[in-house]
Order: C-alpha cells, then sequence, then structure tokens
C-alpha cells in the first residue's frame, strides 16, 4: 500500500469522502495518519477529520499528532467533542500533553474528562519530572491471587480491553500487595483450573514512582520486560510502564547526550520544530564560554610572544598540534562517557581505566610521533612549508638551515608524543571526575577538555622549542 | 533480594551445595547469573554449574554469557553436555554466537545440534551482516486462516512454548502466503467460535531479509511492534524479529554514532572487554588522519609568517577563533546529524534547513561577536595580553598604542561573526552531503569540517587583519 500524504486526505475532505476516509483509517497505522494530518495546514480540514470519523480510530490518531496540532485542535473543537476524544486516551498520556499546554488550555482539557480519570491525571502531574511517576500510567490489570486461570482469563475479557497492557499481569493478594507477575503466555501454557499463586512468578522486578525515568528503561532493557510494576514509598502497586514509554525515553537520553556532546543545550522538539532563536539561544552560551575559557590560551601565548618573534615558523605547527591532543582526548572522553551511560563503566572502575588508558596512549602516541616526524620530513622535502630567512635562524645557536628545520620537526614530535598522553589520560579521568560530583559527564567535560588540552599543548611545545631549539630570548 | 555475586556463586560451588544454587538459578534472572557467572575465573566452577543445575535453567544462562565465557565453556564441556544445552537455545542465538567462533570449535558446535536445526542455522548464517536475515528467528508461530480461535490456542499451547514468541501470531492461507497477523491479547478478546480470518489484522508490515537491521529496527519503533514479519523475495514468511533483538540493534547503532563523532572507529565490544592494543589502533587511524589534514593550516600560516613577524600578538588570538569556528560548526553538525539518524530530517529539507541556519547564524553571530569584542576590552584593560612593543606597533601605520589594540580587537570580532556564520552553514551542509554521496555522516563529517572551517578561519583573521590595521608587508 502506498504512504498516505497530506495531500491525499486533503483531496478526500475537500470532495467529502467520508466513505473513503474511514476505510484509510481503519487500514492506515495511526503514525502514518499523524505524519500526514501533522501536515494539513487549515486546521479546518483536521477538525472535519475528527467529526465524521469514528472516535475510535481518531483517538488513536490524537495520540501521534504532534504537540501544537493537539493544541489547535483542542482549541477548534466543541466540548462535547472533547470529551469524547479525552475519553479514549490513556491517563498518562492526557497527563504528558498536558504538562506543555498553556494554563487555560489545561483547565479546558480537565473540565472534559470524567471525574475519576481526572483524579487519576492530576495525581500523575503531581509527580516529579523525569521520575517513574511522571511516565507510569494507572491503567493496568491486576488480579487477586487466589483466583485460578480459567477466571483470570474471564476477567481479562471483562476488563482487560481499558488497560494499557494485557501482556503483563500483576497479581496481588488479599491486603492489597503486589506478590507475583504473570505472563499472558505463561497464562496460555498453565491449565484452566491452576490457582494464579501457584504459576505466577513470585519474584518480581519493580521500580519506586521516583526512580529517574532513564534507570527504569535501563532495568527494562536488562531484563526484557514488556512492563514493570512502580510502587509507592508504602510498597504498594501505583502504576505501571509499557516498554513502548521506556523505548521513548531511551531514545531521548541518547539524543540528549549525543548533542550535548556537541555543545547544545538539548532541544525538547525536533530541530526543524524549534524556532530560530531558541536554537541561536541554545547554541551561544556555550560559544561564549569557550570563548572566555580561550583566555587561557592566549596568556600562555602572550607570554611566549617573544620567542614567536624570533622563529614566526613555529606558529605554523600551533593547529595542528591543538588539534591532535583535542581529539585524542575527546576520543577517550567519548568512550567512556558512552560506557557511563549505559552503564557499563562504574566509578569504582577508575585504577583499571586509567591503567587501561595509559598503555593505549603510549601505543598511541609512539604511532602518531613515528607518522608526525616522517610526516614533518615530506613537507619540508616537498616545501609545503616555507621557513624562515637565514637572519632568523642565525638566532638558534648558529645551527645549520638543514639541521633548524630537522630541530623543529623534532620539537613538534616530541610535543605530540606527550600531548597524545596527557590528553587520554586527562580525557578518561575528568568525565569520571564530573560525574563524581553528581553532574552530567556529557554536558561538562569536553569544553574544560579542550580548554586544559590546548594550554598543556602550548606549553609544552613552547619549553620544548626552547630547549631543543636553543632560542635565547 | 540482594544482588548476586560471583564471590557467592563460588563459595557455593566450593561448599558443593547443589541444593541453594539450584534455588538461586529459580528465583535470580538470568542476566544477573550471566554477570556473576562471568567473573568466575576458573572454569571449572561455570562448568560445575552446567553439570548439576537443570539444563532449563542453565540454557538461558549459557544465552547471557560473554562469548569468551561461552567459548572456554563450549571447549570444556562434554559432546553430550554440550548437546543438551545447545537443543535449548534459540537458533538466532546460535547463529550469532557462532559468528564469532573460531572454525574448530564451530564444526564442534554444529555436530551437536539435531539436523533439522543445524539446517535451520546454516541458513541464517548465510545472510549477509547487518540484514533482517542476519538477525531474524526461524521459531515463529503461524497458524492456518481457516482455524478458530479455540483451535488456535489449542495449537498455542501444543507448540508455542517451543516458539520465540507467541505475543504476536503470524497468519498464513493454504498457499503458505502471509494473510494476516494477529496479537495475544486480541485472541484472548475474540470470541472461541470466531475464525481467524475474520478477526486477523490485514494490513500487516513486513521487512524483506535484505532490509537493513537499522531500518527494521526504525519501523518496529515507530509502530510499536513486539515482533515484525520478514518475508523473501518470493513474499514468503520465513522469520520473525523481535522486539528485544531490534533493540539490541538501536543501541548498538546509537552507540556508533556516538563513539563515531569522537573520531573513533566503533568497537564492537564494551571498552573494559576491547584489548589494549585493539583501542589504540580504533583511534590511532583518525589522529593520523587529520594531523595530514591540518597541512591546510600549516600552508595558510607558512604563507602569513611575514605578517606574524611584523605583529606576533596576532597569534595570541588563533586559538580563540579557531575554537570558536570549530565549536559552532560541531554545534550544527551534532544536530543534523541526530536529525538524520533518527530519521527526522530528510535530504529533500535541504533548502527549508540552509535558510532556517542562515537565520540562526546571523543571530548566534552577532551576540557571539558583541560578547567577544567587549570580552576584548575586558582582557585589554586587565592586561592580560601583553601587547608588542613600541617599534613593532610603529609599523601599523603610526596608530596610536591604544587605537592600535582596538583595531586588533576589531579584526578579531569581524573574524569570529564571519566565521560563525561560515561554520555554521558548513555544518548542516556537510552531512547532508555526506548521506547524498551514500557515506556514514557520523564518521566523515567532523574531521573535515575542522579542518575546513580551520582554513577559512586562518584565511579571513590574516586578510582582515591587514587590511584594518594597514600592516604593510
Amino acid at each position: 500500500m502506498e504512504k498516505i500524504t497530506s495531500e491525499m486526505l486533503k483531496k478526500l475532505i475537500d470532495e467529502n469522502n467520508v466513505k473513503e476516509l474511514r476505510e484509510i483509517f481503519i487500514k492506515v497505522p495511526p503514525i502514518d495518519l499523524a505524519d500526514a494530518s501533522n501536515e494539513l495546514t487549515d486546521i479546518k480540514d483536521l477538525v472535519f477529520l475528527f467529526r465524521y470519523i469514528k472516535s475510535e480510530y481518531t483517538a488513536s490518531l490524537f495520540a501521534e499528532l504532534k504537540q501544537e496540532k493537539k493544541e489547535e485542535l483542542i482549541n477548534a473543537l466543541s466540548d462535547n467533542e472533547l470529551a469524547t476524544i479525552l475519553l479514549k486516551q490513556a491517563n498518562d498520556d492526557i497527563a504528558d500533553f498536558i504538562e506543555e499546554l498553556p494554563a487555560n488550555v489545561v483547565n479546558r482539557v480537565l473540565k472534559n474528562v470524567q471525574k475519576d480519570k481526572r483524579n487519576e491525571i492530576n495525581a500523575l502531574l503531581n509527580y516529579q519530572e523525569h521520575s517513574a511517576g511522571s511516565i507510569m500510567t494507572t491503567e493496568y490489570l491486576e488480579l487477586l491471587d487466589t483466583i485460578n486461570v480459567d477466571e483470570a482469563i474471564q476477567t481479562i475479557r471483562k476488563i482487560g480491553k481499558e488497560k494499557e497492557t494485557i501482556l503483563t499481569l500483576f497479581i496481588r493478594n488479599k491486603d492489597r500487595s503486589l506478590v507475583g507477575e504473570l505472563g499472558l503466555d505463561d497464562l496460555i501454557f498453565a491449565k484452566p483450573k491452576d490457582n494464579l499463586k501457584d504459576i505466577m512468578q513470585k519474584e518480581v522486578i519493580t521500580v519506586n514512582v521516583n526512580t529517574d525515568q532513564e534507570e527504569v528503561a535501563k532495568i527494562m532493557k536488562r531484563y526484557d520486560l514488556q512492563a514493570i510494576a512502580v510502587l509507592n514509598e508504602d510498597q504498594k502497586l501505583v502504576g505501571i510502564i509499557t516498554i513502548d514509554d521506556a523505548l521513548d525515553v531511551m531514545e531521548d537520553e541518547a539524543s540528549e547526550d549525543f548533542i550535548q556532546m556537541g555543545h547544545v543545550s538539548p532541544i525538547e522538539n525536533s530541530y526543524l520544530q524549534t524556532g530560530v532563536i531558541k536554537l541561536a539561544l541554545k547554541s551561544v552560551p556555550w560559544l561564549i564560554i569557550l570563548m572566555v575559557l580561550g583566555v587561557f590560551t592566549s596568556l600562555i601565548l602572550s607570554t611566549f610572544q617573544d620567542t614567536l618573534a624570533l622563529l614566526p615558523v613555529l606558529t605554523v605547527f600551533i593547529p595542528l598540534l591543538m588539534d591532535a591532543g583535542g581529539n585524542a582526548g575527546n576520543q577517550s572522553t567519548t568512550l567512556i562517557i558512552r560506557g557511563l551511560a549505559i552503564g557499563e563503566i562504574k566509578i569504582k572502575d577508575y585504577f583499571k581505566i586509567i591503567w587501561k588508558e595509559l598503555r593505549v596512549a603510549l601505543i598511541s602516541a609512539l604511532i602518531l610521533a613515528v607518522a608526525c616526524f616522517s610526516w614533518l620530513l615530506i613537507e619540508m622535502y616537498i616545501g609545503i612549508v616555507s621557513y624562515p630567512n637565514s637572519d632568523i635562524v642565525a638566532t638558534m645557536d648558529n645551527l645549520g638551515i638543514f639541521k633548524a628545520r630537522l630541530m623543529i620537526a623534532l620539537a613538534v614530535t616530541i610535543t605530540i608524543f606527550i600531548v597524545v598522553i596527557f590528553a587520554k589520560l586527562l580525557g578518561v579521568s575528568l568525565p569520571i571526575f564530573v560525574k563524581l560530583i553528581k553532574l552530567d559527564p556529557a554536558l561538562i567535560s569536553s569544553p574544560f577538555l579542550t580548554t586544559i588540552i590546548d594550554v598543556i599543548t602550548l606549553v609544552v611545545y613552547f619549553v620544548t622549542s626552547v630547549y631543543i631549539l636553543h632560542l635565547v630570548v
């Protein structure tokens, strides 16, 4: 089947072809309908769909629409129509989109949901952002441990449709405590007269309402869970989190880490949906911080100005050296930040990591130094870099011009060797230190790393050059 | 329950306490047992577990062990014991770990699996790496469309346990063509005498055996699928992919993108499990490439050596300018690469993106330029940068010393303004161009971006300085 487009929808709406629209809504997955509907520019077209298509289908379309369209639509629908759509939304979904709505629209939404649903939504809204409580749903299926498989299936048939999932069933005792868990497949495989108590899995993995959502996603992924129970402080079951919501969390967190490594503050929406001014304001602060940190390199270079005046050719290799150090450090930082993010690396592994990285650094630095020296000889041979005129070279303790060039290449090579080792050790240490003081390694590490390495590079370079070339200022 | 550790296992093994070990194996999730077992240094301890614990439990432990332990274990077990464990492994899992084994061990493994299982494993091994075929399982549940719900449940009870999942059921007609799909929950909600044909979902989302695994994961995520059907070239169902395998693919790909942005070639295993030499060899090539690309900055600086000799203070601001350009460009690149990776940004959006980024760049550059000029005035006032002695300043067309400093600050500010705009436009263009020529934007974009921006920065800086400061060489 060809993919549905907003043009196809628009055409059918303009033709009033409700019959074909209904067929499309039955066949096409809601997420594809949402992609097409999001591009309908006239909100009246969307209202048309919500008026003439069964709410059974439009409810799932609504859930997938982007936030701005939801808001426009809420404003355009009557109270009655709004109530119909909201009735079929999951409580956690309503809570999620309410969080982004302006206050007056929130009131209109809450006014139009049933009272018991409203209470549950309000409860969800009160949990801390990024906590398990804020992403859980209260629509889970709970069964008493004393009933048998047949009775359980009867109950599921009766009330299961309103629940977010029936793939995982939560079992409670008569004191309302969670005592076990059962997969729907286990229920199918069990004998009809088996008691749930005897076939359920008694060791249940749970999280607390205050557990961080990223931690929840990690646990669900680790144990391959379809749904996880969320307990309150009294150890009572108050909600569940399903794998699709956990997946969204995982993706958001991965995006956030990735984007922060590029020195941009995380943006909530996608690039195309975020405004120009917001994008600029998200990127400028880091650029200013990095610029101000640049004062340290300026200081060093300022100090060594006279050396540079004596032998300006030294400047030629500054970018090369700074890039090498920065890149070597960033390589290590990236590996460690990723390891910390997926929980593979623990802070207690620090000395193991440092010892490993020291060996990696020595090997890398050695190979790179050999490559660097060879490459500088080639550059020299081809004549890419023009060397200073003889009276400047003369200051170098009367070295011959060829020997002087060799000495410059040697100074650059020694610098690269030392800097790569420093950079790699610092590259693994900094994120672990940042994590230790409870900050986010992806956000903090890289800019400071670059600045520290730049400074080290320049100092090592000038000291080595002055020493090797006998530059007397 | 406290978390199981290798010390706890070791103690029970040394005590020959099979009873308690059996209890632990019943209670503790396989992944936690695997974490502890991976740390047992003596392979005999692991063999002990596999000998005295029911294969029902050790089979799932085996699936979660790390590759090296699997290999050690295979070598230590008798043919009989090996056959027992392999019998309970999913075919796709066996195919996965076989791919990493040395040839002689592969033969021993294949010799010890039943013939029909062996044929299926061989078939899986023949699919291209990273294709849907290579990650699918052939153990899915297929039902005939003419049976009713009751009969379907009977069939599931009989043969479902050997299948990878029964949460999604695949429905075929008598010609063995896939005609529909059914969730286990739909089966529960249906009436016992309903024909599958009438309750199944007819629009089935499928992938081909050659579809890239990343694409498969994206589709499953988009449509919230528990399992997806994999068809061969003749449009016949040959396997399925379950969400847990798709999740692993998503995580691997996200890690890969992330790590590549740090200029490291992707590593298959985790940081701690990868050897020192391998880690060094993964990072050195990029460092060498970046060093060789540095030839361009060397060329520019070499050309402007005489200008630098005239006014060495210009060198002081080179790192600051290069970092600003590099960072501004990398910000944009990161956002675009992420957008391309999650499929939010399409190549056809190029002009929309350029127009958006141009406005973002203008605003960012303007704010940054104002901040830069102010900051340089402060630096000047505090005296962080020592300025050249008067006879060098004299070459600047006899400007007064204060005016000369202001002019230098102005040259730096103008450079930062121009460079940020260039960098941001290039930052969005390069990944899209790289994607267009079918290369991986995360791998290629950043090093070239840095080099190009470095070169632009230096040229703009020197041209501006020469012009503003009337530097006559």
